[in-house]
């Protein structure tokens, strides 16, 4: 049986115009539903709502047993990265054009959550890479990503260079504009820009999507997601790397980014009757 | 522990000139080593080696445990699909080019099997997709592949109209001249010609190619290996279906195919030490 | 400075229902404009129009100086190929939505036409291809295309393949699912789905693409419109071939199908200030 | 009838070790055929040649009607650039791999070099593209390219957003990774590792590449050579642009990149029976 909820976070896209007086309704209406109602402590002191406990991340993932997310797919995949530790699932209202992973509009936000309060609604999970930046023996940097670990050339630099492996087998060395390693979610997000095929939400597998490959059959690759994929940096000045929006830049040679499933998991909740593929449809346009 | 084998299968690619000689060492190699060798009927009748029992496919599957099939990618992917019912390993030595699947060069045969015969190899299963073709309600074809099951448009007709769906889940009604269902080892076939991506044979899951669809957002996807895939046929006059080498042509508006994972699978022996990667290396020359 | 019309050959899609009035409306209005005004044959049987005279195409290319055609860009290619050897313009007026080459939508026929017919308009010509399909020294086909000229392999045969030459050189061979020679107008079809480039209209150049080709270095290419290009059936069983929309199947190894630059070129008209990017925009959705 | 040749400038790629031997026999082979011959002056520098006069890129322009360049297509591509100017054919000769414009193996200088001296060779014009990038009404750079003309988003910064326009004509707002600008000498570079086409050297226009473009259906697409290409940065951050080999970083929204035909063209010579296609067949492995 689907859980219930007891205390709801509220997270806006608190730059938005114009978005303080529908946080401040759904959070009247989770309220009246007997409900507690926490918000982040950004929105909270961007939108001027203080009639709720303005919370950090970490107090929201404690407390909370449900997030509820006003913005796009940007906000909430900045978001859910954040919840994931915690376990707390999420639910997504657009505040703009529908995303991939926003998927409630605005417009109905309220017969959309009823129904989800009331326990009637779909799980979705969401798996997660994490990794690190290895220099000299040391991690020099650790990121979590819900959509994609990218490995791009320095801007004014020529192709990059790297050496792939996945788990103890060698798989290729490379050479590229770059390198997109992404979940099934990032497969409709930049790797879908670069040629990768979309993949449904609930493969076990990562995508590889070279990006302007010096070989032609450099083709996109769907990876086991067992196992760590590891990609040196063997020729190239200035490359960087970039998981999800946190970047480092300035990688040397010998540098090692390795990638492999978290074991935290994001999970979207969606009315009932939701499904991926209408998401797909609606999203890339798929009518005859 | 590795299984030993008792009773090896010996199939050839028998139109190929000179083959004779070779499979006879090879099975002189194989009775000498301590095994019970089988021809299969055909190699036998074509090449003229009568010094072995000529068994059918249906006699070889009941009493091997190890089958070498000597030829290229074509002999093994048909010979292998008529195994899978009988769970019988496979081992592939190639008489030209080396392929995806076959891929112990015919020169070095001996010191390739006998390293396998004592039980050091490699084994790898492959999924096989396994649907019919339904009209009115009744099954009118069945087909088993171990690439791909396509539907395509007929020769000088228009694209074709199919609406897809997995499991309970509509996907999409798509218009193209034709859609490929492969799995992981067809993903280097056809499925790659057509714009696919390469799933490692680990990966849960169908690729699906629309061949020039008339959408451009058509992407290939990779669809979970649960449940049943079906396209039925909505316009486009004479279509077809094609699972592997089996065709059925003349399709009709209505007429429904349906694809799912098979009971069976496949399991190719390689020699210790062979990775996946490396024959994608090989054959797609990934050199940089 | 641009030419004036006198005599006007309306032609309409038929088969759309409720198409006799807006013909009706703009017969009479392009009448009262003081030009002479003759119908299709087949449109006026269809409609029931019979104020106007019913003329054959050769009627039509020779007496008319202008053709209005009301329909999509079917109706307008085909009979465009038509009009093409007497050198006519035609202006499209659209009943559905819009194309790439019929661009008036019909809401607004009446102030598109008053100023085209003001010799306020701008001439777009567009190359077109012509050839024949060579057996034994015979020319057993000859076709006229607009758009492309696609040989295709048979519906349940495996790949055609093709010896490519053009001019003096041969190009390649190229084994594939079909080969597309496309003019800038065709890019927009059925090549864009086969993965090809556009080609802006004042390219003089053909745009070659292999569909589905097994090898994946067989990458689009565009080449000069001089010199005769030329594509033998070297393998494959029933492929075809395909002028547009008049095709030859059953073609043999050893047919010849060559293509080269047709004389006659077809020139559309549209509203000053009308672009080919516009329709590109609206076309692909190009907004960001 | 072909032209002579007095006095010939030869380019080493003075890097490459175990040059310099080959390069003097080519001299000696050059003065002992009648010719003057020039080194170009890093070449002597690097190479320790001392028997010939040592000149600047603009003295061998001025005095010489043909250049040997022993190297691989990037030194051709660099002299190539600098000599044209001057309309000095070039003829190169491939020490390493064999490349695109560099098609005379090594090993075969002799014979190859022999027929050209005495008029016997095929002449291959080659478009190049010429610019500037414009702030504040200021021409703050100025290039020339023979491959391609690219502005490239920032390293760790999303998408850069250009609007682009042809002539006088808007043509699109794009949102992508880069743009690439490429003159048929460029199609077979970096623009075709982002998808681009091949477009025969004849062709006149550019091809446009988008790099992973936001919007599916910014498919590549070839522009007529005639007018400019105008590129203006309207979103991203740190944005370069580059001209072959050399770039301009930091670009700022409202800069503006245009790009032309160069009126200077370059003209590569070729063994008689030199052909396009047999590159490309060679290159791009087009063997069936």
């Amino acid at each position: 049986m689907a859980e219930r909820f007891r205390h709801v976070a509220i997270v806006g896209k608190h730059q938005a115009p114009g978005i303080r007086p529908v946080l401040e309704e759904i959070a009247q209406f989770l309220c009246s539903s007997g409900l507690d109602v926490s918000l982040e402590a950004d929105t909270a002191l961007n939108t001027g709502l203080t009639d709720y406990d303005a919370l950090s991340h970490d107090e929201l993932g404690k407390v909370c047993d449900l997030a509820v997310v006003i913005g796009g797919d940007g906000t909430m995949l900045g978001f859910a990265r954040e919840m994931a530790p915690y376990g707390i699932p999420l639910l997504g209202i657009n505040q703009g054009r529908l995303g991939f992973i926003t998927d409630i509009p605005i417009e109905r936000w309220r017969e959309s959550l009823a129904p989800v309060l009331a326990g009637d609604y779909e799980v979705e999970p969401r798996a997660m890479l994490e990794g690190e930046v290895w220099r000299d023996g040391e991690a020099i940097f650790t990121g979590l990503a819900l959509n994609d670990v990218v490995v791009s050339r320095g801007a004014t630099a020529g192709m990059v260079e790297l050496k792939i492996s996945v788990g103890e087998h060698f798989v290729a060395n490379m050479r590229a504009d770059g390198l997109i390693v992404a979940s099934p979610t990032g497969s409709t997000a930049y790797a879908l820009s670069a040629g990768g095929p979309i993949l449904h939400p609930s493969i076990a597998g990562w995508l590889m999507v070279p990006i302007a490959p010096h070989t032609l059959s450099n083709r996109p690759i769907v990876l086991p997601d067992l196992g760590e994929v590891r990609m040196e940096i063997v020729a190239g000045r200035d490359a960087s790397v970039n998981f999800d929006m946190q970047s480092l830049a300035s990688l040397l040679h010998g540098d090692t980014i390795t990638v492999r499933r978290s074991q935290h998991q994001v999970r979207f909740l969606h009315p009932k009757g939701w499904t991926y593929y209408a998401t797909l449809r609606r999203k890339l346009r798929w009518y005859v």
